[in-house]
């Protein structure tokens, strides 16, 4: 089967639910017309489906391969389909126009992105990556390495990567050995050995820029000594162009359950020519950027395998004829029933278009913060833009991801024994999407990030926010018949997501083993409370096209799918909540000895 | 690491909570005093962990390779371990002593089967069908298939297969189209083509035997007209040893996800010989036979591969130097602690152990019973026995393989990375268990059967029985203060379980898909309740054990995990109450051309 890409969701999103033409006055959106982005969607949907999709399982079968020389070859096509989209100009949408790019809302951008990662997330990583060193240099780099590399990176002209884990650190950086031994010309020599550096070499790009991070020698131990490096794969000459080449090699590629299309490589450093961006010491603050950008694209990678698989699930069970109906034959004349006419399955389909589209919205309505946090005129607007793209950030990221592996398993048990089979395209869907769950920082540490950072900044400013946002809605819509078991969901959850953010106030500063023990349910409580949010404002939206007499099946079905999600996903709210008030006690009273 | 074979819990559970000594009255148990239990278990883990285990990592990545002379090749090692196994008589734990076998109780071999599971699934599977098929040829065989077939197959000394599935055929088995033609010698020729034959070709064993299942000529169409075969690859000759080579062939093996070394075959019947088991049209029941078996043995693999997997991720934990306590340090002295301090590890191993210490006291309790059934003196306890071990099949089923699923990922997860990477065993675990929420009947059939067919059966027989067991408990423990919150945890459920089982009585006749639409949530209420009543058994033992002045830190160690389950898994049982009693409307209401 073809993937199908979601243009018309999106559509529904930006145009009716979330109005995206009331943004005309900011800068970002002057061109942003809902004609100009239905075209963008539709071209990036068939960009996604010709081109990308095709070689998804190719690159799964494939993998990479890595030559002695220290080069890497990747899977049959994927240069062909890098050059297309470099030509065709898609990594350009909403990079910054002093760069190259159009300047388009990155809510715009989204719609490309979701697609490309449902495609071929294996691709999809390496200008991923590059974009997350870009956003990097952009926000940290001198004018001059802004100008040297960023309209290359930006076009994925060049790639860029992100050089952070070492065999002995991942999560702890603060544990890193990499050094850089300052030069006299003002540039670094940098030694150490870096793991799984997705794109840390390809064969897609003329230049790998590295985004490394290092300590000086003789800079302190922990994080406050880290600095981030600019490393290139080939020195840019006097023209900007690669010259000669860095002492910086792929010494080989790990095995990996999935994403077998991207290379992920050990990286050594061998006294490599870099140069330092930004402050010194100041290397982790600049890491983040680059750690915010990638964990977005990884709850989006959730999102995206998530409806590529739901696709496959949802057209097998209309297909595959087996058992007949509970309530009598459908399909009278044929040997069996689709399976469809199964509420098991049933229930694994909905549950997922109730995730994907629940899910869709909050990343969309998340992005759109985000680019008001850019180009608001007002700093108030700016400020709570800035406050919920921190906040719902590891949110996005862990539930989206959660979620989203929790769907693919689900399309493989659609498919039954067949899914288990490689013929079929969910076992690669499962093994592909695994690994969005711990990427750009496990689930566990975007759930502490979310408790231990993210909610107490500022005083709890963000959330108190949302919970004010949230009971806005709420009574303002207290006497809408038509909307009345959402607004009621969407208050129990509210509620409940409010207990427990209590319950971590008075618990989490007396011991913060409390706080560490709640963060995961903590975090898919508030997953579940955002999506009743977005579920509400979707079926608002749709009552009121319906009522203007609107006829498109669209406004009808989320309807349904939105009263499946109360009826059928966002009961597990009170199960977080009563989970997370036992405490710690129980969880950490085992000795690690009888473990 | 090497695989910890858990002799110490099937010790705890057999001899402390489930007494097996009180049974010495019956046939089975006269001979399995805890000293012969306990040595049977000791070296079934050795034999386990030295001999299966390390061939795991062999058989995920060699795989079997087919040969187009129809011959398939096992991985190294495979079919020296395959003679160790048939030398020690590992296979005879339980099997009849009528056939070679020794005749132990289930409860005890029961050990066997799970350590067996979890240092090699794909091994393990050989055996496993091939005492399936021998369950089903013991139960409808005639006394001279009997005496030729079972000493070798309840030996391993010959191999065993389930040929149930087709192209188009697989839950469905109505639709089967295998014929079988009646010859004069008594015998029938089989034509067609069967999928998905675990262990239909392989190098192990000097013969195959595949029960078949088949049309015969002229019988009529659906499940009544199907008989079971026996077709052996090698026709037995005078002697009975293998003779003819029968024109049943492999050719193909499946690309899997996971369980790559174990053969997973297209078995083409090319006019096969083989004789009819049984009567006539009665193929189905006897499947049953075998399947439920083999349901029982995928619940075992589901506990298996979560106990290994469980096990990697603690010495992982143990041992992963990341991070500081968020209470202050526990390894001051070296660079940073063992990531076993973090809450939300700590969340992931001590779900884990609830889940995998409930569900093997879960199954070694249901298999007591179907010893019962077998062998007790009194007709009430044997019905109870069969009663128990039908009602419960289903649940051991799926509920054991979803959850074992989710321990593995949680496995990975807190692996970080290096779980992503085939470098650790995780992975594997991961790929290879997952097909165990799929076949001998999705997880989604096994909710099925337990609201369609086992509920119902006699007038809700089984199930009162249980509640009224639980009851029984409740209030004899009533007043007892150190196991209160056990109880209560149970009441609490077991009340929910109650609640849903008349929704469903209600419901369910009223409209079947309300009973579809329950049955998953039903299952997963069912093994949390039966999980509940498992730990307040065990806490109730450990409690007298402490009283009674016992220091092995087994006992606190239960009482931990068992309030843990409480806290932080039995919660979940009133979100499964309150989504299935939302009935099927939502899910049901969306037009098939919607998906």
């Amino acid at each position: 089967m073809t993937y199908q890409p979601p243009v018309r969701d999106y559509v529904f999103l930006l145009r009716d639910v979330l109005q995206i033409e009331k943004y005309a006055n900011l800068l970002a959106f002057a061109d942003a017309s809902m004609d100009v982005v239905e075209q963008i969607l539709e071209e990036a949907g068939k960009f996604t489906a010709e081109v990308l999709a095709p070689l998804n399982g190719v690159g799964d079968k494939e993998g990479c391969a890595w030559s002695p020389d220290f080069s890497v070859k990747t899977p049959t096509g994927f240069k062909g389909a890098w050059d297309k989209m470099v030509e065709a100009g898609w990594p350009l949408l909403s990079a910054d126009p002093d760069f190259g790019g159009q300047g388009l809302p990155r809510v715009v951008s989204l719609g490309y992105s979701e697609m490309s990662s449902a495609a071929n997330m294996a691709f999809s990583m390496y200008p991923g990556l590059t974009h997350g060193a870009y956003a990097a240099l952009r926000h940290g780099g001198s004018d001059e390495q802004k100008a040297l590399y960023l309209p290359k990176m930006a076009a994925c002209q060049w790639g860029g990567t992100m050089n952070l884990t070492e065999p002995h650190c991942g999560t702890d950086l603060g544990l890193l050995r990499t050094k850089a031994v300052p030069q006299a010309d003002g540039s670094y020599r940098l030694s150490g050995q870096k793991i799984w550096i997705s794109g840390g070499e390809q064969d897609l790009t003329e230049n790998i820029i590295h985004l490394v991070i290092a300590r000086i020698e003789g800079a302190p131990a922990g994080t406050k000594g880290i600095s981030l490096f600019v490393v290139p794969k080939y020195l840019p000459d006097a023209d900007g162009n690669p010259g000669e080449r860095n002492s910086v090699n792929c010494l080989s590629l790990e095995e990996k359950m999935g994403i077998h299309g991207n290379s992920t490589c050990v990286i050594s450093h061998e006294e490599s020519k870099g140069w330092l961006v930004g402050e010194e010491g100041k290397g982790l603050a600049l890491m983040f950027v680059m750690m915010n950008e990638a964990r977005l694209g990884v709850g989006m990678q959730g999102l995206g395998q998530a409806e590529a698989a739901y696709q496959a699930a949802a057209e097998f069970a209309k297909e595959r004829l087996q058992g007949r109906s509970l309530t009598g034959p459908k399909n009278p004349d044929g040997p069996a029933d689709p399976i469809i006419v199964h509420p098991d399955v049933r229930r694994m389909l909905m549950t997922s278009r109730a995730i994907i589209e629940g899910g869709r919205a909050f990343m969309v309505w998340t992005a759109l913060h985000g680019d008001l946090a850019a180009g608001a005129p007002d700093e108030a607007t700016r400020q709570k833009g800035r406050d919920y793209m921190a906040l719902m950030t590891p949110v996005l990221k862990g539930f989206l991801t959660d979620r989203g592996f929790q769907v693919c398993s689900d399309a493989m048990q659609v498919h039954g024994g067949s899914g288990f089979t490689e013929h079929f395209p969910v076992s690669q869907y499962l093994r592909d999407c695994r690994i969005a769950l711990i990427y750009e920082g496990t689930n566990g540490i975007q759930a502490l990030d979310l408790v231990g950072r993210k909610l107490p900044a500022e005083g709890g400013r963000a959330i108190s926010t949302f919970f004010g946002e949230l009971d806005g809605f709420i009574s303002a819509n207290a006497g809408d018949e038509g909307l009345k078991p959402f607004v009621d969901g969407l208050s129990t959850a509210k509620g409940q997501l409010q207990e427990a953010t209590m319950w971590l106030m008075q618990n989490g500063m007396a011991n913060p083993d409390n706080a560490g023990a709640a963060s995961t349910d903590y975090l898919q409580l508030f997953g579940l409370t955002a999506l009743a949010y977005m579920w509400a404002m979707m079926a608002q939206t749709a009552n009121e096209k319906i009522a203007a007499g609107e006829t498109d099946p669209i406004y009808a079905n989320k309807l349904t799918v939105g009263r499946y999600y109360l009826d059928r996903v966002l009961p597990e709210t009170a199960a977080h909540l009563a989970k997370l008030k036992t405490g710690s006690a129980s969880m950490m009273a085992l000795a690690a000895d009888d473990f």
